[in-house]
């Protein structure tokens, strides 16, 4: 019977995934992926948290979502909404907050209610390539709203609006990450928050505000409420434990309208969020949050001073680097005879992985002289090295740069 | 600015859910959700596991699947590889595994795959509702195969099969839980088991089979192999977590070979599985699984049968049960005329909830005198009060039962 002739592809649906190779462990110089910093993890705190916090209300962990419903452990929301009440401007309760499993989660969600094919979303010029593969993924056709070193040029998305609107398009959404923009890492002054805020009621567009990394902007960087503080009626707000805590717990969460948050909680088909990655977090960060933050801004600035120091020795004056106003990533460009995607494969070669800048832009054509390096996981050391070995790569292939930290190259 | 005339509402997608209401707590009956016995929770082992596990792996949390790759933790894969080997007829190691976030999960991933609009699938014509639901919201067309007191009837299925043959359909997948199936409990022998197989081969589909229950088999009770043991070559195998350890957990997984496995890889989408869950639980898991799955074999047969007494008592022979061979429920029958969806309604007002017949069957119209009772979350005492309430509910609506435990109703 176990003739090995069966053909389990053979009723595969047309278009399927091909089969990926199997996990081969990281590269040695790893920039790419949100990672955070594995010496910054709180880990007695958490060891502490997970026993106790089991031992009080383990038993609940028989009932699907802890017999709490299904916007997710209440313990939880109502950190969170002291948290965006105290650091984001809001005006919110528990109540008004689902847990989702990751951001990801949160942003499937709130476009499944308002994005089919053939509909168009603005989303910044270079985004989130998850969330631009996802948008066009579901057939969206996704407009690239002009970003400047204050994140969105709101002027701009006036005009592409009435453009929009004198063909008879209203876009369904404006997505932004405003508070440490990815991958420019800008901070959006709140001047254009509240002019993004006129336009969306102007047109009809609700904007879905994405802050997976404000929690993380640099000590003394002046960071305005979220946009959905200023206008709860118009914005869907998103966020994640991932880059606060860590990356490997699922937890992201939506703030919005109960009109739209209560679809978004009937629609999440897992059953419920991870509930020891919900406990263990929630009693975790009552109390030690903040503190444990202030402690990330200042290791993840080191390490971004690093990077971006890394690459001036290493690339000299050819390298222009957007320095963050928080975050762990780096937005690096090149002169326009460089394009980085002709650089992945020797790069891996290396050891060396980036984010070619095509993978970050709403237009894949675009930004081919860009790249995004995340610094917070490899230590300072590495940081280097990885750096040191990609300028090396990028000589062999364009013969530049031709100096290595002042020393030329091959002399 | 917040005029609070802003419309959330007018861009959502037709047929998007309504706004559903906020979670209002439980029912005092609750006789539906694949609950556990939250007094059957091992508290005291999982909180040492927990601070035991976060103190020497938790720097690792800081990495996306903390660092392991996207098929999930591995020291729960080995657990798991392991586990299935020595109880369920496998041969199979942890690369074989993937872990997903709950078992709808990888149904999920597994019908993606496969079932697009229009595509058949072969279902048992009752099962579980999710599946259900969610293979007829992607278009499928579900063919229902009968069921006896030993699961499906194969020979019936070479008919079904033939029949489509005949029409120039090839089903995508058999849709089974062979080992205490969902709803009727019962446990599909081996010859049926290998005439499935047989059948799998002659007409080219697949099987995918979910084996979420199989570890709560009563002691005692002969249980075959799984499918996938009997031929890894035509089966994709499911199971989970949920029952054996606890649903608020959200644990599952597959087994299959990697044309399959590592598509199902490559599409899960929530960037990982909780790594909480995941770790806290293999490091339990390893050294106590069996000794706690034998404890909750043993309570769950006795909460089974205070169900199935209290039903008897309650409705005497105007009932007829299923014994479940292992599980966490009941599926009970009444004569024709009685139509339990009208009882939802009624019995809600009483604090009583339970799933009519018509939503754990294929064919909507079919099982109107059929209920199924989950009875691993409330006490003894509960199931009796509960069923009590819920035969007085009838005899309001439909004048029987009119004894109740011999007694006349209003007597």
């Amino acid at each position: 019977m176990a003739d090995g002739a069966f053909d389990l592809q053979a009723g595969l649906l047309a278009g399927t995934v091909a089969t990926p190779p199997k996990f081969g462990g990281f590269p040695k110089y790893q920039f790419i992926g949100g990672h955070n910093d594995p010496e910054l993890i709180p880990v007695e705190g958490f060891a502490e948290a997970a026993a106790e916090v089991i031992r009080k209300h383990g038993a609940q962990l028989a009932i699907y979502n802890l017999g709490t419903g299904p916007q997710g452990y209440p313990p939880l929301r109502e950190h969170l909404a002291n948290r965006l009440n105290k650091h984001r401007g809001m005006n919110i309760t528990a109540d008004d907050i689902l847990i989702t499993t990751g951001s990801n989660n949160a942003i499937d969600l709130a476009t499944d209610l308002y994005v089919g094919p053939g509909d168009t979303v603005l989303i910044e010029a270079m985004s989130y390539a998850v969330t631009i593969n996802r948008l066009k993924k579901r057939g969206a056709n996704c407009v690239a709203m002009p970003l400047d070193d204050k994140g969105i040029v709101v002027d701009e998305v006036a005009k592409i609006l009435a453009g929009l609107k004198a063909k008879g398009v209203r876009p369904k959404l404006i997505y932004t990450i405003p508070t440490v923009q990815n991958p420019t890492g800008s901070i959006m002054p709140l001047d254009r928050r509240k002019k993004l805020i006129a336009l969306a009621h102007e047109y009809g567009v609700p904007i879905l505000e994405d802050e997976c990394y404000a929690d993380l902007t640099w000590k003394g960087i002046e960071r305005p409420p979220a946009i959905r503080a200023l206008d709860p009626s118009c914005v869907i707000y998103i966020g994640s434990f991932s880059k606060s805590i860590a990356p490997a717990i699922r937890l992201g969460y939506v703030v919005a309208d109960w009109s739209v948050l209560g679809r978004m909680t009937a629609n999440k088909s897992d059953g419920g969020t991870g509930a020891l990655d919900q406990m263990i977090t929630a009693v975790y960060c009552e109390g030690n949050f903040d503190k444990h933050v202030d402690t990330l801004r200042v290791a993840l600035k080191e390490k971004m001073e690093a990077a971006v120091d890394a690459v001036e020795q290493q690339f000299g004056t050819m390298a222009t680097v957007h320095r963050p106003e928080g975050g762990i990533f780096i937005w690096v460009g090149f002169p326009p005879e460089i394009d980085v995607t002709k650089l992945v494969a020797p790069a891996a070669k290396a050891g060396v992985t980036f984010n070619p800048g095509p993978e970050w832009s709403v237009d894949a054509g675009a930004n081919k002289n860009w790249m995004r390096l995340c610094f917070a996981l490899p230590s300072k050391q590495t940081i280097y090295d990885g750096v040191a070995a990609l300028a090396s790569v990028c000589h062999d292939v364009y013969g530049v740069p031709k100096f290595s930290a002042n020393t030329k190259r091959g002399a």
